[in-house]
């Protein structure tokens, strides 16, 4: 038996898509009694289906060739932006036909109505594919941890950026000779403003927040902050405090009702397990209240990695229509813990050699002081723990260009 | 709406997933729609209810007190052992009830029986809680990897002889003192054979080998070696050798239908994932041919963690019951690879400080030598690339008491 499927964009990921569903037929028909069958790819360039080797018969000229086509129980959107990906799903389920998609920032901000409408057409709106690649973190936090409230996650989640961190500090490279050396190798974008400045791990963290917490939440709602302050400098003083730096996207739930939920570079202990997650792999560190912590590991991004979570939710698409979904009505009943307000330990990298006046500046704003060094013509200080705000205030005390990074256990 | 539930055996994992059914009712109500209602606990000692607040009006004296209530629909078997576990599991099966199962023991060793028995009786065999405590392994390789052909495998499934192992190279502890400390703390049993001697990592072996592969295998096919032999000497060669030394349960595909698997005491380097997976704590590092690498690590036994996962089976059961199952029909058509004929690089400790007649032993019989050292009144080599065959051989003509382990990359 076959079970006819299509995919809307032939890029990097609907490419991989393609290639699993046609070659893995025997595979799947042993498992799971049918076959999912490639019968429509809506793609505008007729080049890449000769590119990838596709009978070009497969190709739709417009949505409306899929919408129509009663045949096709199960969607796959992997083209990305906001525009007519969002258009084209609403279309698919109000058609009846569930969808699997890897597109992150289509779900971050519009993936609320979309599940409604999901739910009012009984049909899945399946979103594996849109954070870590490959690795199954929302059917994990969703299916496999339902038996558990999620007290916490920290994520790396953004394989370009993690790309360009581990250059800097396993090579000591600059923040741009990094990203140019990401870029060659393909890891980064032309325009890598997405990644670097963290609105990819914005959304991925939106959407996170909203399948961990349950919760209403928007990317507008929550603090992002990218990678492109940070310096070879802060490698190396991270290494002689026996930490590192990653950018993390984090969620913790202070009260029932009460959230932290931000995304910025965060200074974490070298022996904690996302702590050697390095070059393009994401990591995802959950703690459940029965399930204490859990960390899964794999290939954040990528043709294959994500195409085989996206078939993995075609699959279930094609396979649980019969039973009901989960209730992913999420609640709007909650509070976001501002920065400013956040309790911790902090690394500054001061602009200065002047460790008598940095001493005093830091003291007089009661800044306790737990180590002190000077590397690289900065002044570089661990605190003890402070309140944020506190520290904001002094480093418009202290020489311009100087920072802050959150430490985190 | 409630659906029904009973448990066998209010043990560690029994008593956990009481816990969960009981406390969690409103979590569950607003995820599922439905609450899972724990209606009989199999238990013939009353005092457990005492001791874990349950009321003692949940105790069946009977299986046939469970197995006659129709309104039950799935049932926690968590009692372990072959005996009695066995004659229950297959009774639910044939009456129509869902089995979720934490019993590794059984399904090795009657696992493939049952799982036809679940089929034809059109009910579920759930087994998340039988690999790996709190993490979805079983789940992950099944569904969230089912685009992928799995390559290869490497697991740390048993938290026992992973906290001794940790003592030995953390403290330079003795095997018989690390193992006492682990009993004292109640990781180990009084008689820890089945721990120590491999036999649970061999059991989870034969199931992921199901699972991963689709063989229709059983624990006496594989092979199987304990952590007993291990002194705090290999982990101090160890660690100069930038490598340590994990028990792992190893899958690997070499062709279509030949598969290595086979658990022992590997060494390991440094900076593969699963090296720092230390404590009890587990982990499976599996590769798939289409997602690449995925890690997956968490608490590998203990009382909730593996009622979380247990728990998760329970609602599967009563969720999916209308959705055809994946066939879990195994194929016998395959050959293992003898660890005679494995090749690879090990790490020797010989019982002698005769450097030269090793060498000339080593030399004669064409063992390469990588490394040669001394550590401890022992002469530790490491060789480069050789058959497992020519170092059995060798080791006879060394002194008494002389090992070898295996190196993995």
């Amino acid at each position: 038996m076959k079970k006819n499927v299509a995919i809307l964009g032939l890029g990097i990921v609907g490419s991989g898509v393609a290639q699993i569903l046609l070659t893995k037929t025997q595979h799947f028909q042993t498992k799971l009694g049918f076959t999912p069958n490639l019968v429509k790819i809506l793609e505008k360039f007729p080049e890449k289906f000769h590119q990838h080797n596709l009978d070009i018969a497969l190709k739709a000229d417009t949505i409306d060739e899929i919408l129509n086509d009663k045949s096709i129980e199960v969607v796959a959107e992997v083209m990305g932006g906001t525009g007519f990906a969002y258009e084209c799903i609403k279309k698919c389920l109000i058609a009846g036909k569930s969808v699997a998609t890897s597109n992150k920032e289509v779900i971050a901000k519009h993936g609320i109505e979309l599940e409604q409408l999901a739910q009012q057409n009984n049909v899945h709106l399946r979103i594996e594919g849109t954070v870590g690649g490959g690795i199954p973190i929302i059917e994990t936090l969703e299916n496999d941890l339902i038996a558990n409230t999620i007290v916490a996650f920290k994520g790396i989640v953004n394989g370009t950026t993690n790309y360009i961190i581990t250059k800097m500090q396993e090579e000591n490279q600059s923040f741009n000779e990094a990203l140019k050396k990401a870029q060659e190798l393909g890891y980064a974008e032309a325009d890598p403003t997405s990644d670097i400045e963290a609105f990819d791990t914005l959304y991925k963290l939106t959407i996170l927040s909203r399948i961990a917490f349950g919760l209403a939440i928007t990317p507008t709602e929550l603090y992002r902050e990218g990678i492109t302050k940070l310096a070879s400098t802060d490698f190396k003083a991270a290494e002689k405090l026996g930490q590192t730096i990653k950018l993390l996207a984090i969620g913790k739930r202070i009260t029932e009702n009460k959230f932290d939920i931000r995304c910025h570079p965060v200074m974490i202990p070298i022996n904690h397990p996302i702590a050697r997650v390095n070059d393009v792999y994401n990591a995802l560190f959950v703690q459940g209240d029965n399930v204490g912590d859990v960390l899964m590991f794999g290939r954040g991004a990528g043709s294959l990695p994500t195409a085989s979570a996206v078939t993995a939710d075609i699959i279930r698409g094609l396979r649980e229509k019969t039973i009901p979904q989960l209730n992913r009505s999420l609640s709007s009943n909650y509070d976001l813990q501002s920065t400013e307000s956040i309790v911790g330990t902090f690394y500054l990298r001061i602009d200065s050699e002047d460790t008598e006046r940095v001493n005093e500046t830091l003291t007089a704003a009661r800044i306790p002081i737990k180590t002190l060094f000077l590397q690289d013509n900065f002044i570089i200080v661990e605190t003890d723990k402070t309140d944020e705000k506190s520290v904001q205030l002094v480093l418009q005390q202290l020489p311009q260009s100087s920072l802050f990074i959150r430490q985190e256990n």
